[in-house]
């Protein structure tokens, strides 16, 4: 059983703080939305069902010691609470997700005391947990089923338990697979610049007993190249009615290596992912991250001074690249404007 | 006019300690051929051109204090330094190069007195530097003609003065342009695991004023796919008779990501790369280097301890992938058996 990545604990929100990993697996207590917010800017807490789940609980704490007189002063507090949460990172759609289900809930709820009504929101986020574990078994179940026992996959970034509230979406595919006593084998890409790859999925997979090797994101068509890989599975932070996929960046160039060595290239991500008012993935805003992480990421200064750097901290996958999208709901397939409105 | 990245200093070896930049810029003295063994096998001098130089300076200083008292003693001797040169890198053919052609040197003068010989010997490294300037040179004149005024050219790993005696290949082809007048930019991929892009191109090009801007490898898609890209100049560690190219891991996926958005991928590199008694790249070595590079290569560990890794140094691009071969003889176009044929 994975270690929960982020809960309730007692009017603060808990997380592992995850920029320590794997040198440190430390908690810390969130005490107010400052908090929440500057621990999903960070990536304390990362991956896009993980960021829904702070942004639900990021808006219970922030509402948590509000003495409104009235659900119109509440509403206006909520408000404020769910904007400003909203700006800490602008490309996971759960963010907003699970920020509007926030405000949904008070608004259906609206006739109650305003004690009542904390409680109420409390409750949700709490169902919003609850429905990332059922999610994530669900995407592990569904995938599982496309991985044949002795099969090695390639994954980029961290898909895994780390990034939902417990056991993943890429990676849930994996522990399945492997609790299903198939001999699966996994490459990760270290995924720079945050390494996320080395410092979290490498990790999580040796926790699981799960047999896998780093590598650099640059060698990745050389172990496609070398007959190594027999699917890629990678998570996403927004998928459009079209089926393009928004996930860390580096996700669009194993893609075009995936196609070009023949290997199936798979997504494996939540409904809540789905934004369908984008027809498009060229309609997803891409976060821009501050060049720091490139020129001097892991404590010492690798690049000139005064360098200029591109830093996007995602890119977009045509969903011509993708062969399937692995849901908790089932699996899509091309096209994708039907299948995934089908899943709706 | 570049720094000299690696000379003869009254008996020593000279070499700027490239692991340093770009936050120190240090010159080392080799003084005997263990050190400049060490040099070659850390990275402190790297760059199959300049490799080639350390291995024709590294014969001189392993010969330099031979008291051998006839040809065949003193052969003897030669032979075991090339020999043991020949360890440090198994990848780079250039030192096979040189090595080779201070073996012939020395068998062409075998009637000569010993320390006429080291003279020979020395004059023949010597020789090769001036050769290898020139040659940049070239290459420079000849790449320069693909390059038209507003280009914007994304570069892999160092290619550059660093990786010559003074010029550079890949970076030549820049310079020259920007000498022209051509306004350049250039994007320069970091390149894991070593971060020579980083570390030495991107400091390379600051120096000589030409606008440059750091990225993550996994980036390179995502520039190539925003139109960012009008060209890709790498160098090349060994090209085999067919024109297949090893070099620097990662150079195989930003070929095909060049070829997947139409943007014509070249090659620049000395004849001394070439490497005709290989049919095709299939059969080029590649170096596999040590995990630490990858997990602990930025001044801290940044993956779990105890996790597996693959560390490729280099990959082999094929020729297919190719559009045109910078030589200082020329530019060589498909197909490579016969144009490479044509200017050995």
């Amino acid at each position: 059983m994975p270690l929960p990545t982020i809960e309730w604990n007692d009017g603060k929100v808990r997380l592992i703080d995850q920029t320590l990993l794997p040198n440190e697996l430390k908690y810390i207590d969130c005490e107010n939305v400052d908090d929440v917010w500057e621990a999903i800017k960070v990536l304390r807490v990362r991956g896009a069902p993980a960021i829904g789940i702070a942004g639900a609980l990021g808006t219970v704490i922030g509402i948590w010691n509000s003495d409104a007189k009235s659900y119109v002063e509440f509403s206006d507090q909520l408000l404020k609470v769910t904007s400003y949460l909203a700006e800490s990172r602008p490309t996971a759609v759960n963010l907003f997700w699970a920020l509007n289900r926030m405000k949904v809930v008070a608004e259906a709820n609206k006739d109650k005391e305003i004690p009542r009504l904390k409680e109420i929101l409390l409750a949700e986020a709490q169902k919003i947990i609850e429905e990332d574990k059922a999610m994530c078994r669900a995407i592990g179940r569904h995938g599982a089923e496309l991985i044949k026992d002795g099969d090695t996959i390639l994954t980029h970034c961290n898909a895994g338990g780390l990034a939902t509230a417990d056991y993943g979406t890429a990676l849930a595919v994996m522990f399945t697979a492997h609790e299903q006593g198939k001999r699966i084998k996994v490459f990760a890409d270290e995924t720079r610049p945050l390494l996320q790859g080395a410092r979290l999925t490498a990790w999580e997979l040796m926790q699981a007993g799960i047999d896998v090797t780093l590598i650099c994101d640059n060698m990745a068509g050389q172990v496609m190249k070398e007959g190594k890989i027999n699917c890629v599975i990678v998570g996403a932070d927004r998928i459009s009615a079209n089926g393009d996929t928004a996930n860390k960046i580096g996700t669009y160039s194993v893609a075009i290596l995936a196609k070009e060595h023949k290997i199936p290239f798979y997504v494996a991500a939540p409904t809540s992912t789905l934004d369908m008012s984008l027809p498009n993935g060229d309609l997803i805003p891409i976060e821009q991250r501050k060049a720091e992480e490139i020129t001097e990421g892991f404590g010492k200064r690798t690049a000139p001074k005064g360098v200029k750097v591109y830093n996007p901290a995602f890119d977009v996958t045509p969903s011509r690249l993708i062969d399937v999208i692995i849901t908790e709901k089932g699996i899509a397939r091309p096209p994708y404007a039907q299948s995934l409105k089908n899943l709706c």
